[in-house]
């Protein structure tokens, strides 16, 4: 039987102020990414979210970004090195674990945020030293990657087991690569489409790219998302199609097997 | 044979700015306090100050502190919810030992900063709270806490090991407490006077109150200073006053045994 | 004709962060205090937030807080030393009037935020501090003051213009005091009474206390929320209410006179 | 007479940090570019070094910088929108007016920190915006840019006064930029050679590039550092070496007549 998970960001919040509508979308995936306070987050909502995972059994990664909290960590990193956002990263999923384990809990995987993860997306040095630093901080974390970017064989090198991740309201390039937003055409608004190319990359391995050509993708985890209008129906939508497609929900770590 | 640690905290910058002379301190003391990002420190920092200390043998502790940059964790917390105080404290050490990690070591124990510090010495729910999150993120830590606080017990009873501190340049009074800097006499200036009384602890097991009355105090550690001039010549005379006197240092856990 | 003020808090974002609906609430008010960036709010939503302040004909006024954005500037600021307060103030009420320069407006009022207000309402050197302080940045601002409070003398002693404000939905103790939120009562939660409210204390110069005694209040400026569900409907409310009962809104500097 | 005035940055701390020796510092320079909060500096550090400057009658410019505080306002912005930069300096440039109004003076100047610097110094877009950013806020203000940047021009058709400024420790190449940090000769350390060329700089005119070629340079002001050991005594030798060449020490407005 075929199984994917279903991931969202949540804990995007920030002392008093909250982003997307996080109680109901954790009623919809089995994986949570959660910022982990250096572009958004702080401890009081990340023992809240890591809480509320807990109580639905939705599984707890840790989403760490740049150190840029007024930018939402989408500024640009280019110009730091490489080393240093490795140490970032290292920060953060142990804070999370701090967390996790306050609750009770443990953390299963680690998602990047932000220019952090397009960076390493594209640049394999940064890509080896976030996979060692994973490594070195938890051996056992699963890290969830763009499908088909350099952090899939970084990962695999490092020794890391990996999660290729795929997005339902984007367009893929022939070559794999997600269509930039600011491409028309880049964003998939409408649900039922969305909902059928989840399934398509899920059932079939593969999409069509803009261009027209059939491009394989490794689906292990469609990502959902939860800060815009209709966006709670819209994962709820892809989670009904994948189950009535007889796919399987469920967390990374049983999708790996 | 007996056998003290000496403890100092480190790692107080932040992004471009220092504080103190780390690598002369941590030629001194047996463990090393570092600060976790929220008071003072940040990832880079940490790094920095953890392998320094790896490099010298110098055990490593975390120095969570209140969520405030600006006010250096000295702003009054009376106000904010004891488990709220906690959730830092989880967030603090877990973010340490990723660091640790990723630098291929680990940290031993865990030392309260400023106001949380002032108010879990006195404020037993707080303490209660902070020993059963530092026991549930990792109970093979010491809580390193001031000698005869509330603290004591209150880790005690949530089953961690307690190392009791005591300060070398600071008067007690009657009943064993730090008397308040603002009265005249609190800090002794004088390291030769600094290294009689730290040796007296130790040995002894106690000391002369401000009140002229001998008090008893536990001292598993002395906590020297890095951040005032002679800070860094005061801290060596106290160790080799200690030396002199046939104590030995060690890190925490050599003194607990 | 009897005019009165009606005020509210916007801009209280930060990064990309919101909260409440700024753009319906600046279209029931005439003068709105705007976050100056150390509580809340950053220099591109001030702008954002004067921009569609002048678009609307609504007066501008500053709504300086307490060094402490995690906080949302409601922990305690008594520790801190009175001078250091009012330095705080004249940071913020200056960067917002640069903000207005560049909008090509002015501001015209300032009121404090928080905990930095609460402790200025009974602290007479603190209202005093902040007083010469306003009045050193811009002898023109006039000070929106909570009715009734040390304030009102210590602005009218520098030689401020003065506003006094009444909340609508908050009961007052015999002596002209807001009754503390954590007591039962102390928020009128029903629409239609806070518009009765609003108008009894604009129209008579007075309210019955909580414990039915008629106190006198100065209501130059009627204060509403935003940041709650249905606040736009309560603040339309008011202001209807204080139109049908022949009340001319304005201004605070018309109010004035 | 010849008349150059001798400007250095001061107030970059933050909270409990300090960075340089201002004290020192202010004994030598005409000018002070004070941080105003943003990438350093906070409200307190801004009024103490105000207060120092006007003790001393040097005259006080604003330094605003990226909203940065953790690089220091030297990560790169070339990602941000022109018109949101200069709404950061309408900011910053309020926010030290308000501190100078509060401490009983005025500011002359502005100079831009970090990669905003950089960035306008190439930018004509970003240049144009903040010159009318600047104007905006206070048409007196001189705006001190680097000699022969894209900011001379974009300064003057705002109708603002310029002030050209040159870097006595900085190579320059053949058409009067400087030469990158990274290259090898960029930085003269040398006392001696610094004086020397601050001099020939003021009083001829110009100076020879790194490449051997005779550039002409406006220098209307000698920029001088207080971040390194040795700073100060650096500073003081240009000083007494442009006065020993007969050339008068005056703050901005008089230099420029």
């Amino acid at each position: 039987m075929t199984r994917v998970d279903l991931n969202c960001d949540a804990g995007e919040g920030f002392g008093p102020w909250r982003m997307g509508d996080d109680a109901a979308l954790l009623d919809v995936v089995t994986t949570v990414n959660v910022a982990c306070g250096l572009h958004a987050g702080d401890p009081l909502i990340m023992a809240r979210t890591v809480g509320m995972a807990m109580q639905r059994g939705v599984a707890v990664g840790a989403h760490p970004g740049p150190n840029d909290l007024w930018g939402f960590g989408r500024r640009d990193v280019s110009g730091e090195r490489v080393d240093d956002l490795a140490t970032l990263v290292a920060y953060q999923v142990g804070a999370l674990q701090g967390i996790a384990r306050q609750e009770g809990g443990a953390i299963t995987s680690v998602k990047l945020h932000g220019s952090l993860s397009n960076r390493a997306a594209v640049d394999d040095l940064l890509a080896v030293a976030v996979a060692q630093t994973i490594r070195a901080v938890d051996a056992e974390l699963v890290w969830l990657v763009p499908a088909g970017s350099v952090m899939v064989r970084a990962g695999q090198r490092a020794g890391l087991r990996i999660a290729e991740e795929v997005f339902a309201d984007r367009a893929y390039d022939d070559v794999g690569n997600l269509v930039p937003r600011s491409v028309p055409g880049a964003v998939i608004d409408d649900p039922q489409a969305c909902s059928e190319r989840a399934v398509r990359m899920v059932v079939d391995g593969g999409i069509d790219s803009a261009g027209g050509r059939r491009i394989r993708l490794q689906a292990d985890s469609v990502c959902v998302h939860g800060d815009t209008p209709g966006a709670v129906a819209a994962a709820l939508a892809v989670r009904h199609a994948l189950e009535h497609a007889g796919v399987e929900l469920a967390p990374l770590a049983a999708v790996l097997g």
